[in-house]
């Protein structure tokens, strides 16, 4: 191992808004050596996610900036390359937050967890069996609570979490109207998803559209946006709708606060409710949608797709290409 | 009874926004004979609510408007008058929707319900053991749900509902904050109500003496206002909170929707919720609260302030007159 060279994707300055490839280097750094009690994790895939945006800026958020000049945070899938610990021998396949480079010295108690799915691709635990998966479970069953027959509404419908969110309503027995953007996204939703309905909210007349096909009836909307999209949709809210707040990915800088119109009438009248959620604050949520998640993939009631980056080179714009839209699925990037 | 009149405030045409004296007119018709089954009652108070600038809008809203040339619609508190009913004596003290009116003819399914607590002033059926009060009880701790040590912010802090908001956070044991406007208001929270700090919001740094007192610490934010002094408080939740959202009264007008700060990064990064409610949507709670707030008045733990118009003449003019903040407690109209 001494000679393993450990490519590290660096925070290089503090962007506003979405980072670019210029807020990030590229170092070659020897690999580290565990210290004692440590072990050292070889990573195979990275993730990239929509709320990286807010990981590298200095605005509020529920977690501390990465800072200037540190290796970018990233979930991250190993194996296990160096260790003493019999409870995490070489060879185990794990996940945690082990940063946007090839190798990373760990104590066992920063692994997230062994990855038991060895059955199904070992990236799935950076998508549909990791954040995305779980955060879709959480958020739509336990903030959202849908019951059957009521109508859900998803934007990002053909993303990472947004796709588990409507595949995961029409499991539960609702009507499902997916949101995505462009006509190659808005075919997977249902083609691939099995969304009822699916809008592209690019198309100029997406507001009627909007309001045709929900007629004041959303139930739920799972939100990963702000924005345009929002707005639209919370003029179609049914009485004793619940508006979940997953992400924001419309909105390129919260600093200072952007205008939009005033949801407080709405929520008032329909005796609504929009609530934030982080998942990181539910950590015992995990194997509970794990489980749930795992059952449907092996019984093929839930889809998944992948956007593979090949090569730590591609990182810089990873994020920003995830902003542009261009990608389809979950974004992850291949070390080897 | 054939003789007396019956004085009637009509809504005349419907406004935007905030009703003024020119839309009302007051009509003098016979008293109404009451129809086989129903009882006559005799008005003594007519209620004023900031409400009712909703049930003469014609935009979206919890009940149909008032129709053009109808009797405006109202709580208020009468006796019995006529009646073959056993059930409903001549002489019981009743409330109910009769209208900004003296005598109204109604089956006795319209009557919300005889007063029973006659040992306190009939008038508090209209507040404090009235809507005002049960909307203040089931808000607070049925959607705020504080918990002892708490900090509550209430905005219209002095007014009918949310004097009662703070004053059921304090029996909680919560750290209370009211918003209201103007010195007098103010000191009305601090030496009647009790709360631990108010705040005008006319003050040129309300912002910062809001921050000051806040410290990012509320828990739940009970709102009347909507507006500028939502958006000051939206920036000082503690991760957890929740917002309840009651009345707007601070937005004249809600067609077009009025822009504002948009809360959903607030919402998601202190993984807070609003809620708006409705308490016409929860009929059994009225009961429970009353017992709880009639308890809470007898123990001198609970205080109210009435703000009489002498007479129907003043009530086209009352509803305006409260979206100008020149009432002192809930605004009543006394007929007799």
């Amino acid at each position: 191992m001494d000679q393993a060279v450990n490519r590290q994707v660096l925070l290089d300055s503090r962007p506003d808004g979405v980072p670019q490839t210029a807020h990030f280097r590229i170092a070659h750094t020897p690999a580290p050596r565990p210290a004692p009690g440590q072990v050292l994790v070889r990573n195979q895939w990275l993730s990239v996610e929509p709320a990286m945006r807010g990981w590298v800026n200095a605005a509020a958020n529920y977690s501390d900036p990465v800072a200037v000049g540190a290796v970018m945070r990233s979930f991250a899938v190993g194996t296990i390359a160096e260790s003493d610990d019999p409870d995490w021998p070489v060879g185990t396949p794990v996940t945690g937050s082990f940063g946007w480079q090839d190798y990373a010295a760990v104590e066992p108690s920063a692994i997230q967890r062994r990855i038991t799915e060895t059955d199904l691709p070992l990236s799935l635990a950076l998508g549909v069996l990791g954040i995305n998966g779980v955060t879709a479970h959480f958020g739509l069953l336990e903030i959202g609570q849908p019951k059957p027959g009521e109508t859900v509404v998803v934007s990002t419908a053909a993303g990472s979490v947004g796709s588990c969110v409507g595949q995961i309503a029409k499991l539960k027995g609702c009507d499902v109207i997916g949101i995505a953007g462009g006509e190659a996204k808005r075919r997977m939703c249902l083609e691939r998803f099995g969304y009822d309905v699916a809008l592209d909210y690019k198309a100029p007349d997406f507001a009627q559209q909007l309001a045709h096909a929900c007629q004041g009836r959303v139930d739920v909307y799972f939100d990963n946006t702000s924005g345009p999209i929002s707005d639209a949709v919370m003029g179609q809210l049914a009485v004793g709708a619940r508006v979940v707040i997953c992400g924001t990915a419309a909105i390129a800088n919260w600093s200072p606060l952007p205008q939009g119109p005033r949801v407080e009438r709405h929520l008032l009248v329909k005796r609504a409710r929009m609530q934030g959620f982080v998942i990181f604050d539910h950590p015992q949520h995990g194997a509970i949608a794990r489980a749930d998640l795992a059952q449907w993939i092996h019984g093929g009631q839930l889809k998944y797709v992948e956007d593979v980056l090949e090569g730590i080179e591609q990182a810089p714009d990873a994020i920003a290409g995830l902003y542009r839209g261009e990608n389809m699925g979950k974004r992850l990037i291949r070390l080897y």
